[in-house]
């Protein structure tokens, strides 16, 4: 007897479709918990649905969806069940949980436009001015985002509520290493810091372990497979790394009308990048630069294309790319899946906004 | 045979010993979680552990620490073990969430003092200010007290982590009602919305739901008694509206020293109270001033003072406590614990901060 062998390019596929038939349905839990939740409170106050609008106007408004596609391929690739409830959900509480970061870190850093929307505490802001209510329409629309972003926190616990204990636990983590990440990145821009260690472990907070490995080993953790987390890791957080490479490359030098939000905001808002520690290593003028600790984003862009920056980045995503592929390839996964995850790596690494 | 019979009032200081011996319990829980987290993030990195200092500092402020002391009653007298780990971590969570609660608070009402302490974000604020970093002081100190208030939730709901199914559902009902609660509230200010309807409903998710039933019903739920439900809802309804026009009569009559935080701030902040919209009820020139929105704290002031507005609300505290006890001691509890629950109610509602 023969064993019918598929063709790598159709079993690429097979993956392929897999994984997207499960984003689908994440798509569809998120819509649905909204959706259910808006007329519940509705039926009982109906002005109190606003921060759940809000918040559905962010989870619709689009995104990359980053975080659940990983989770579904680290459960997945660990060898569970396209038919799950629980990875899906999972999944599902990843992107609401950040859905809920991007309204908060928009009021942090006052940005007016997100995903191609205006940002929660603008619109909000702009409702209270227009319609001339009582008190400070900053306050207030501030109020309403940081509201509706922790309300999306407790609907992210509550699709987390049923999962098994392992799985749990490394949500937590998940959750507080944001957190700290966030306080380190906004740290760093106020008190203008350089040093190039502190940009690398808050890149590793919050792309290297947020993005990537916590959510591929949420995944593993659901289908029993914990055992993976060390070539998760790895993989995780040199991809993470360059995923973040990426992000501040489209900032310094991406359009906006591509990405959806406002680019230079890093410079503006004088935050100590990995990109810019990357080129501060090998430029003098621009090691100088920073340690003056002077404000000046025309003068940072400047140092930045004389010292070859945008090389000196990309030549690091392809070293940690590979890396990331090294690490998965030895690990205890089936090749296809192993394939999987090298294409995903560069996806996420390459691409516009 | 006689059976030896313990007098009523040895009794109450038994139960009264073991409420305390487990509220003992969960004042170290929390120091242990805090203390842990500071120890451990700063090994990772000196500088992430603001946040969480100002956890600790706003849940070592003291407070009331009624909603631990509710769940841990609720537990007990559904005659759950006084050993027990998960109620003790249960009610750690209730008040780890209420700093965080307190901490957002007090950013969406710009209060300066809590617990007779600087605020987080009028303390971070000014560090910004004293050492000239970049950026804007007010941003930074929201910025900062919105974190740590997050990494606040994100403790809680690990001390929350092991707790089985229906005590996990009771978690996160409360907490969406919390911040649905807190959306309606600064709605009802900015909007200096005067239907006495929202202003109960505001008061029953603030506090009937968020500060007496659910942490009461949690407790029970805690230990595999959730048929205590009703009759918990309606004490919990009644000495949360209780509890809440205390609250109100303070902020309204009472003295700063005493509650530790500035008082006036409902009248300054235009917040549409229980009490205003009681006292309202009863007179005709109230009524025509809110009518016509205009914001004049002294007026109002005079006004609740003509409508005899103290008296009034002594009087609804006095027969929702009745509401309240009758449920009580229909309950399927045994009569100490009745007595016990009758005894705190009054307790949360004769206080003078």
């Amino acid at each position: 007897m023969t064993i019918p062998t598929v063709p790598l390019e159709q079993q690429a596929l097979q993956l392929y479709e897999l994984r997207t038939g499960m984003l689908a349905r994440v798509e569809e839990r998120m819509r649905e918990l909204l959706g259910g939740e808006r007329t519940r409170w509705y039926d009982v106050v109906p002005r109190s649905v606003t921060p759940i609008e809000e918040l559905a106007r962010m989870t619709e408004a689009g995104g990359k969806r980053i975080r659940p596609a990983l989770c579904v391929t680290g459960f997945l690739a660990a060898g569970g069940s396209p038919d799950d409830q629980l990875a899906v959900d999972a999944a599902a509480a990843l992107e609401m949980l950040h859905a809920s970061a991007l309204i908060s870190d928009d009021v942090m850093d006052d940005s007016a436009l997100r995903r191609s929307q205006e940002t929660v505490h603008t619109r909000q802001m702009g409702i209270h001015q227009n319609r001339s209510w009582h008190g400070e329409p900053r306050r207030f629309g501030e109020a309403v985002a940081t509201l509706a972003a922790n309300l999306g926190n407790v609907y992210a616990d509550r699709l987390m509520m049923e999962a098994p204990l392992p799985a749990q636990e490394i949500w937590i983590e998940l959750r507080t290493e944001l957190m700290i990440g966030q306080y380190l990145d906004i740290c760093a821009a106020a008190e203008t810091l350089t040093d190039p260690r502190l940009a690398s472990w808050i890149a590793i907070c919050k792309s290297g372990r947020y993005t990537v490995y916590r959510p591929l080993v949420l995944g593993a953790a659901l289908a029993g497979r914990v055992d993976l987390a060390p070539s998760f890791e790895v993989y995780g957080l040199a991809v993470g790394e360059a995923f973040q490479l990426r992000d501040d490359l489209i900032d310094a030098f991406g359009e906006s009308g591509v990405s959806g939000k406002p680019t230079g905001s890093d410079f503006d808002q004088h935050k100590m990048t990995v990109l810019v520690s990357l080129a501060a290593e090998r430029n003098e003028e621009l090691r100088q630069f920073l340690a003056e600790g002077r404000h000046d984003p025309a003068e940072l862009r400047r140092l930045l294309v004389a010292a070859d920056a945008r090389e000196a980045v990309e030549e690091r995503i392809t070293a940690l790319l590979d890396r990331a592929n090294a690490a998965i390839r030895q690990a205890p996964l089936d090749p296809a899946w192993q394939e999987d995850l090298v294409r995903l790596a560069y996806m996420v690494t390459h691409r516009d906004h």
